[in-house]
């Protein structure tokens, strides 16, 4: 494997297989899997738990990271083609990603949404450039609006506790002071679609998943057995809900315009997620979020701390599926 | 070993035990005793010698580390219980923590007072949430009111140094511009009480150590066969002393109000250590500071300069006693 | 070896040697020649390259490394001696260096000029105290006028083209919208002089290299066979140019007058490399750049991204040279 970019690439057997990797890779551990192996990661966007799960999972492998982080420690790089470089960016990815792809022996990379044109982030066009300037294996840390490595947690999380593959997963616009980028609802719906489950989005007007989005997991969910519906009616959604999915986006309609978008979510507070939402849910209704979560604003505490949320192993599931991806991408059976 | 948040948790034999360990580990190195174990470290604060030491430390015994700094690569956490997170923070402890002890096989922690409310800080009430939420063995990096990994280090260069048991330790406030934490003070106060030493604590009025951390401090004097004073006669203090420790520290008369305390300790900046503090000091005696120091304001060049100074000896010592720490939490004969 | 601080220590033998190594590090890897040595990394200045190679460097040996960076993460560090310390500056690198110095097996130091007194910069007065300081190994990282990694990766990237000993290499001041550092152009024209090239700097009126550097460049060129001259008749300089090293540097005349620099600079924006430089090169001419370079700025794009460019491979060259002075220093047969 030389490219774990978007969980779409894979058909659904090939996730499987990589799932199945992840659970080896815990219950025989392989200290020296990696040993030698060196893996870049470059940061243009802040992190937790991408950070840290990537460098330990190198280390559970034996291998070992460096981190770049553009803006802290490293100048501005500039991303634009054909730029005129008088501005605060000293460098160009144009020399940074061969570069650091040349020390190392794989590179992932986390480059957010602009958030100022639909078009071009679902183009994924800053992250098509890193693509084809890295000639090592490349790992999405989260792009425009992608997430893969979320992704394949979150299906690892949900076989572990035994959701079933036909079970309903909504996935819920949750509010949040500002507007967020759309990888990671886009990546949970393609996910859940893969996996074959009845996937509703459940979103206020103004939020649509863009259409390509919504296409791409329809067609997901077609080879999978699964379904996949949207809706405004929260209520209506969460009815006979397995999982609950909380996650905060952007208004699509007024995307790249943060006043509109401030006025049109600034009468959506009353959607944070509580206890209430679980009321007709399926017994038992887990709640998933990505991580970070805002206290209270996207979810209540008595949610969070109580025993539906299942967050924390999200989180900790980061660990095994990039340990799995690494080791497809660099163990020594890797094709290369 | 399970915590290392407070050398006041262990006698004074598992002192000299963890002691003993920091010299063999020097002695007799164990370059794969942590093999294949990670460290994860969590700074609220900036850091110098804790984080090359720590990092240092997990490398010398195999292991390895990674460093998280929010505000710095990764986002502000919140710390506060039931906050509605709607401001800068987009994470709170209550994920943070767990997740990150999730991937690593200890965590160490820096979080320093808030230097609003005394009660509070003296409560160490943050460190109390993360010690709840980290199932982990943990590390105290400096916390509100504590810094045993300083202490501890100190006490190793007094051992180096062939100071007596009973030789006289003056602690002796020194002027900063602006207040510091307690921490580090009240962490040699103890030390230096545990290990039996004959302790006076020099310092102005309305620079009181907080009643509680003298009181732990005289019972582990009692204990040990030491004793514990205070004076504001600098003078009288540093007669025959063996060892002045200097540190600065904040007004606990306007603990919180930075105004009244720096107009209280701007008539103070004769509180910096010279040669002839030492004039009737015992022979040979010592200057002692956890470092970092700023030169001709608290310590002078000729004395930091001079064969009466310690510091770097005692910041090397971090890592030995850290390296013990480590292997007593995370070696395999470690109890776990 | 102790030190590798400037190219000008070693004569042509020795330089030789250590580009043997690198070969021989590339050709028969040795991943565990520096296993359990630790190397710190002090940045007082930003960089990519340098904090990525001597990471990766470390790890290809099988040791590790830590990095400190004042001002991230980490506090200011005073420089100046007899400093009263009231100002930003926490710690003095007079206690830093030799704290990190004693938690690791050998130091590296990125110090830039200061750039406002050239006669002070041409000193070297901080790297000369952090050498006497610092009783470890220690690399230069780039210091005020010098950095003899990039210089040495440079003459093993001329060595891979197979460019002649006595070849004509053109050191060729380029546009940049703000006076950068002497470091680069200063190494590069020693190395190219220590190399026995044909050595002509080419750089508008005000923008002179120091005759300090250029005398010492002379002594090596006629140590070598080479020739160091210098024009401000850009064509003619290019002019059967085997090789163009483009850089950026501030002004001479106007050193720490950044107004009058401006001024000077604001004139000369057609110092921006295009493919009408080599109109009248020699055939398959090269250009060479350290980066980072701001493209259409400092290169054109045309150039950078045609078969001229040699900018990665100077790049990834510095992993290959620094392993071979990291395992000089602190491999088991290093002279200590």
């Amino acid at each position: 494997m030389r490219r774990f970019l978007d969980l779409a690439a894979l058909d659904r057997e090939e996730v499987l297989d990589l799932l199945r990797l992840a659970q080896r890779l815990i219950d025989h551990p392989e200290p020296r899997a990696l040993a030698g192996r060196i893996l870049g990661l470059l940061f243009f966007n802040p992190s937790l738990r991408t950070l840290a799960s990537f460098q330990t999972a190198m280390a559970r492998l034996g291998g070992t990271a460096f981190v770049i982080t553009p803006g802290q420690g490293t100048w501005q790089l500039e991303t634009r083609s054909g730029a005129v470089m008088s501005g605060a960016a000293a460098e160009h990815v144009r020399e940074a990603i061969p570069v650091l792809a040349s020390y190392a022996d794989a590179l992932g990379v986390r480059a957010f949404a602009e958030g100022k044109n639909l078009e071009s982030d679902l183009d994924e066009s800053l992250f098509g450039l890193i693509d084809a300037l890295c000639d090592k294996p490349l790992v999405n840390l989260e792009s425009a609006v992608n997430h893969p490595c979320q992704a394949l947690a979150d299906w690892r999380t949900l076989d572990e506790l035994g959701v079933p593959q036909r079970a309903r997963f909504v996935l819920s616009w949750v509010y949040h002071p500002r507007a967020l980028p759309l990888a990671v609802p886009a990546a949970a719906l393609h996910m859940a679609a893969l996996r074959g489950m009845e996937v509703i989005v459940a979103r206020p007007e103004g939020f649509e998943l863009p259409a390509p989005i919504m296409a791409k997991a329809r067609a997901a969910a077609a080879r999978s057995g699964g379904s996949v519906s949207e809706s405004t009616e929260r209520a209506g959604a969460l009815e006979g809900a397995h999982v609950v999915y909380a996650k905060e986006w952007g208004s699509t309609r007024h995307y790249g315009d943060p006043q509109a978008d401030a006025a049109l979510r600034a009468t959506l507070t009353d959607w944070c997620v509580r206890e209430s939402w679980f009321e007709r849910a399926a017994p038992g209704a887990k709640l998933m979020h990505c991580l970070p979560v805002r206290r209270n604003v996207a979810v209540a505490d008595a949610v969070l701390d109580g025993p539906r949320s299942v967050v924390r192993r999200e989180a900790f599931n980061r660990l095994p599926v990039q340990m799995a991806v690494l080791h497809r991408m660099l163990g020594t059976a890797a094709g290369g």
